[in-house]
Order: structure tokens, then C-alpha cells, then sequence
């Protein structure tokens, strides 16, 4: 393996995942992630995940894996917010959605916990998207 | 969607990624994460994305998420580091491998850059490990 990756022929080692639930908030456009943070927004898992939850308390920070669904494509290198007054910076020292695995990675705060549905501050993530995996921060 | 969710039927949404590289160490066993963190690690990327690493320095943490791709199958309640002696939690309040969807999220000190070669610390991740992306933490 260790060849392949030294060779620059690409690495392609697919890696499936399924959508453990879904973000819900009032943000359906893609707007700046501080505004998305500023809205409260609703983690709906899958039913089948509620005991999956025992010993997540409100107030504790979680860690939440998401899906960048929007995100179309990627540059190796990116103004930062687009913002063309920024020098370009590499995508792996970003946290730009257009990314070669369009992955999200945010700690947000644990509101309440009521059956499956799981209320959070600070989630950068618009509505719809699929969310891959909860952990503790 | 939302009904999708909440009737508990599954959220079939698959999601495939590609690794950007594989994690290079001396542990090949599935030790405790203390130990493998204690060891200094390799991430070598695909050499496609050497441009995708301007702006990353020396002694910054990053954010490293990977597959646990040794990991098979998963309870939704655990012992934490399978110690029956600490009770069950649920497996969003754990970050034990075994996991609906096995991704691995881990904060790592970046030691050196050199070309598509990150030296790091306090990864815990073992040898051979599919990398999927890199964030500033």
C-alpha cells in the first residue's frame, strides 16, 4: 500500500457510511458558519439509535461528523471564505466545505436529549444535512 | 426525510469517501489509544495533494479523521475501554472504534511537513490506518 500512496496514482480505497440521522434548523441556504451557528438546530437520529445515547448529559460539548452534501467539488488550494484579500491556503489547513471527502468536523453544545432528538448550539451544518457520527469532545 | 427518521425504518443514505492517505507506525496491534499515542506517527499522503498542506506549520495541532477500518460491528451500549467494571454508555457517548459508522476523529500535534509526509504526536490511530482528512483543530 505504502507504494501506491508514494506513487501519486491515487489511493483508492472507497469507504461507505450511512446517514445516522439529520440536522434540522431554519437555514436552507449556504450562508456563513457563524450564522448557521447562531441558530439552534435539532440532531433527528434514527430511532433505532436512541440507546446509543445513555450517558450524554445536557451542557457537555459534543463532537459532531457530518456529511458536506452541498458541497460540489474542491480546489487543492482556496482564498479563505472566499474572501480573495486572504492568501490562498491548502484545503488540508481549512475547514472549507469543498474538500477531497466532503467530511464536516464540529464541536457543539448539548442542549437537551429527548428520545431521539438530540437539541445543540453552535452547529455550523445547514438543514437537511446528514450527520455520520456522535461523540463525546 | 424527516419522516424517514423518526418512523425508526433506517437511514439508508449511503456516503462513500476515499482515503488521502494511510497512517505509517510501529503498531500493528489493536493496543490501548494511550500507548499508540504515545507513539510518533506518519501520515503519508497521496502525493496529489501535496498542495493541499500550504499553510500547515510545525507544532500546530490538526484534527485527523480516519477509519477504523480494523474495527467490526458494534453495541449501542459499551463498557468504556471494555472494563465491566464501569457501566454501560452508549456509544455516541463513547469513542471506542466499534461504532455505527467506524470514523475516527483525533486532535494531533503536527511535529514536521516534508513533501506528503506529516510527522504527528499523539495520534491514535495504528499502522496502516485509511486517513480520510486533515483540519487546523
Amino acid at each position: 500500500m505504502k507504494e501506491q500512496y508514494e506513487s501519486g496514482r491515487g489511493a483508492a480505497q472507497p469507504v461507505t457510511f450511512y446517514a445516522i440521522g439529520m440536522v434540522e434548523n431554519e437555514i436552507n441556504e449556504l450562508v456563513a458558519p457563524d450564522l448557521i451557528r447562531a441558530t439552534k438546530s435539532r440532531i433527528v437520529l434514527d430511532t433505532a439509535y436512541v440507546d446509543a445515547l445513555l450517558g450524554l448529559e445536557a451542557g457537555q460539548e459534543i463532537l459532531v461528523i457530518f456529511h458536506f452534501h452541498r458541497s460540489v467539488g474542491f480546489d487543492l488550494r482556496q482564498h479563505p471564505r472566499r474572501d480573495h484579500n486572504r492568501p490562498l491556503r491548502g484545503v488540508f489547513a481549512l475547514r472549507s466545505p469543498q474538500r477531497p471527502n466532503p467530511i464536516g468536523v464540529t464541536k457543539a453544545t448539548l442542549v437537551t436529549v429527548d428520545g431521539n432528538v438530540l437539541t445543540v448550539n453552535n452547529l455550523d451544518a445547514v438543514n437537511g444535512t446528514p450527520v455520520l457520527d456522535i461523540k463525546p469532545a
